[in-house]
């Protein structure tokens, strides 16, 4: 504590002060969301000028990132799973996904996933996480015009985390087995599927959404 | 240790012996699985009779149920779906599946998962209670000769497994507003492909499993 210059000037690299604008995001978008909380009110919070956390952390997106201490920053990985043809989308989403967990970023997804489940209040985080800077990002780019796209989006998702979940997490012995090409045949039609088929056969016209 | 009077007598009420088994229970089951764990080795640990653990538990099965305090005991519920048409398997088990999450069983469920999720040491249990208790039962009642049924079966649990993650755990907005009716119809063809198509459209048979 005395070896950081606390309180000896406002320069920007006192540990502490990005310490409390994490501490303030965090708890803003874990009780408002993504989509409703302002730098401006994180700054308010934290007692600092808006000004500090974009020095620190250039764009909300950045914030909210290292706010949840995410495994990885999406916007990296969505470009080569957004580009392309749609109807291969599922392909290049599973590929990718696969190359995650069982990349080096794996071990670091999979102690995200453990601190969300451990602590529910941390679920609107994980959520916007998912839906917001994944999923509504690289559909943003891929299908602008897609029906019913947070549904189907969180359709993927339950996919996806769940082959997370039973063959990282769990590493259910046949699933361990598969291999990154046989990963894609099973599960890129059921991800394509859930992305295109009409919403009629989906059954997403029964009621309002 | 004084107050229960332990080896004071061998009478089979005594709570502590029971909690003995499950704790002697638990330790093997997880060490070796299902399969290779004895009720003769459980007993042994546990310094009893083999006949007081089928006193108290009357199977393997129930034991190994009570050991990892699973939230429902499977073979009741399996019957309703394993019976009739395999071609329509898949709705049955989402329906049973939505019916358990959605229902009282569900918060006991969450549990399970989440006490399973953040001890990586019970995977074990969890691998058995998925594949041997629930899958293997359910399948080899409804299709016993299905081919590559134990990496069919752990296809079936990523998918609703991760339901169960995205829907009740995480409680994704969109998932949440969806009705059984509706997920029945999104995820059974999920399902009942996994169980049902060919091994070669799978990629089951690009390597030797």
């Amino acid at each position: 504590m005395t070896t950081d210059g606390k309180r000896s000037g406002r320069r920007p690299g006192r540990p502490d002060t990005r310490q409390d604008i994490l501490n303030a995001a965090r708890v803003a978008f874990a009780a408002d969301g993504y989509d409703r909380t302002s730098i401006r009110r994180i700054a308010t919070d934290a007692g600092v000028d808006p000004a500090l956390i974009h020095h620190y952390f250039a764009t909300k997106d950045r914030l909210f990132l290292a706010a949840i201490e995410a495994p990885f920053i999406p916007s990296e990985l969505i470009s080569q799973v957004a580009e392309g043809d749609f109807a291969t989308f599922g392909r290049r989403l599973v590929a990718t996904f696969v190359q995650i967990w069982d990349g080096e970023i794996g071990e670091r997804a999979q102690a995200f996933l453990r601190s969300v489940i451990a602590h529910p209040d941390r679920r609107t985080l994980v959520n916007d996480f998912v839906l917001t800077q994944i999923l509504r990002e690289a559909l943003g780019h891929a299908a602008p015009d897609l029906d019913h796209a947070e549904t189907r989006g969180s359709l993927v998702a339950s996919q996806l985390l769940g082959l997370a979940l039973t063959r990282n997490m769990f590493q259910l012995p046949p699933l361990q087995a598969l291999t990154p090409e046989q990963i894609v045949r099973i599960y890129a039609p059921t991800i394509q599927r859930y992305l295109t088929a009409e919403a009629a056969e989906l059954g997403l016209t029964l009621s309002p959404e």
